[in-house]
């Protein structure tokens, strides 16, 4: 089977213009085909705020009401698809921008109000994915860069964590191509006392929680990194986006196993 | 040749929810290729305002500085954008929405900023249409749902109009399709005294615009659609967006030859 390459970039590598413009070269540089999924960046809390919403929290989590979720349209399948799927192009990366509401690319349900309302969010799993659409694109030479705004079968818009759609992707599409899914951020890998663990299994991810030397953060990207490969893809990776190139070849990152 | 529609929404249907699916409703209903080209009303300009970003007018136009550029992708691209798709596709309207910037879609020229500086505005073209991807996407049974943000060859995202956006996307699949440009608005078609005018060619229309019997609004209209008569779109027609099976088979809006 062919290398398929779904790539999840978010937080301070969206809010960095020039860091954003470096990671976008290298991806543009990748021969084999590819998906982009990025998250959000500050941009949309802090358009919120100068809109005057005010963003509400449950248990340390953010509420998606409708006001919130106009804003993360507008900012994550607005603004920040477009810029990089406009510079993607210029860099002779043929891309197209998408939400999961295009083509039903990923239908998503909204989450269970009870026991906690979260509003407008939507979760995903790998049955949520329009594979025949990806293909098509993919066939074609063409790049999909999605964003974390889905619909549900109603056509609602909602709001969705971006590593759960770059693992839905990479599992939903295990049938046709040898997936590597690589999980940027701006740390070089999950670390252990600041050093990189270079491989991870279910095993010693559970000895790493009890011992409690992970960050709070890490946890559900690894989760999710975990199941992807449970569910039949290749291989996870969680790396640094500036060191592409390096977290392609297996020089740098940690491998999820 | 076969058919296809290109159709061209904006304005107060664009800000009227019930209005718009109203009309996406009757558009899901065509059985034959089509495009939709939405303009953007007037939520961009709302936007601008609660953000403090004023918008500046030069001989009657808007300026689209780079703040203002941000608001319109943010608006157009992507609330408008999505909301019309989801809509579309939970209409069994399969369907994907997509600015210029998309795989080169549309690539627009910035504007000459002599004899006056118009900002980030691209002007587009025939020429400016990938019109492989287009054919790629209705051979696929995809409706493309375009907004009016282009992006020059070096990835600068442009504000366009969307008019133009029409008439070039027209012009440019009269080779493949017999076209029917549709130019939808809440008027019931050109108006010369609270009469529909049924028909308007080149001669009539100097004569109209001699007799200064037509509105300002609707001179550039017209001539947009006359150049698109004149390069090989067969028919282009002008009418109520709330009356589309109508304006499809003819019994309203103006039509121009």
């Amino acid at each position: 089977m062919k290398k398929l390459y779904v790539i999840k970039i978010g937080g301070k590598l969206i809010d960095d213009k020039e860091s954003l413009h470096k990671f976008l070269k290298q991806f543009s540089l990748i021969k084999e085909p590819k998906i982009l999924v990025h998250g959000g960046g500050k941009l949309a809390t802090e358009m919120a705020g100068q809109l005057g919403i005010n963003t509400k929290m449950v248990e340390g989590r953010r509420v998606t009401d409708k006001a919130s979720l106009e804003v993360a349209t507008m900012v994550y399948a607005g603004k920040i698809n477009k810029e990089i799927t406009a510079k993607l192009n210029s860099l002779n990366c043929s891309s197209i921008g998408l939400s999961g509401a295009d083509n039903n690319l990923i239908q998503s349900i909204k989450r269970n109000p009870k026991p906690i309302d979260f509003g407008f969010v939507g979760d995903v799993n790998a049955n949520s994915v329009n594979t025949k659409f990806l293909q098509l694109l993919l066939k074609n030479k063409i790049t999909p860069v999605l964003c974390a705004i889905t619909s549900d079968k109603k056509g609602q818009l909602l709001n969705t964590n971006a590593d759960a759609i770059a693992s839905a992707i990479s599992v939903s599409m295990a049938s046709y191509f040898n997936i590597i899914q690589l999980m940027c951020m701006d740390k070089d890998g999950v670390l252990n006392n600041d050093t990189v663990v270079k491989e991870i299994n279910g095993t010693s991810f559970r000895q790493l929680k009890n011992k409690k030397v992970l960050t709070d953060g890490i946890l559900p990207k690894i989760e999710t990194s975990l199941l992807s490969v449970k569910k039949g893809v290749k291989e996870v990776r969680i790396g640094n986006a500036m060191q592409l190139k390096n977290l392609i070849n297996g020089k740098s990152g940690t491998v999820i196993k």
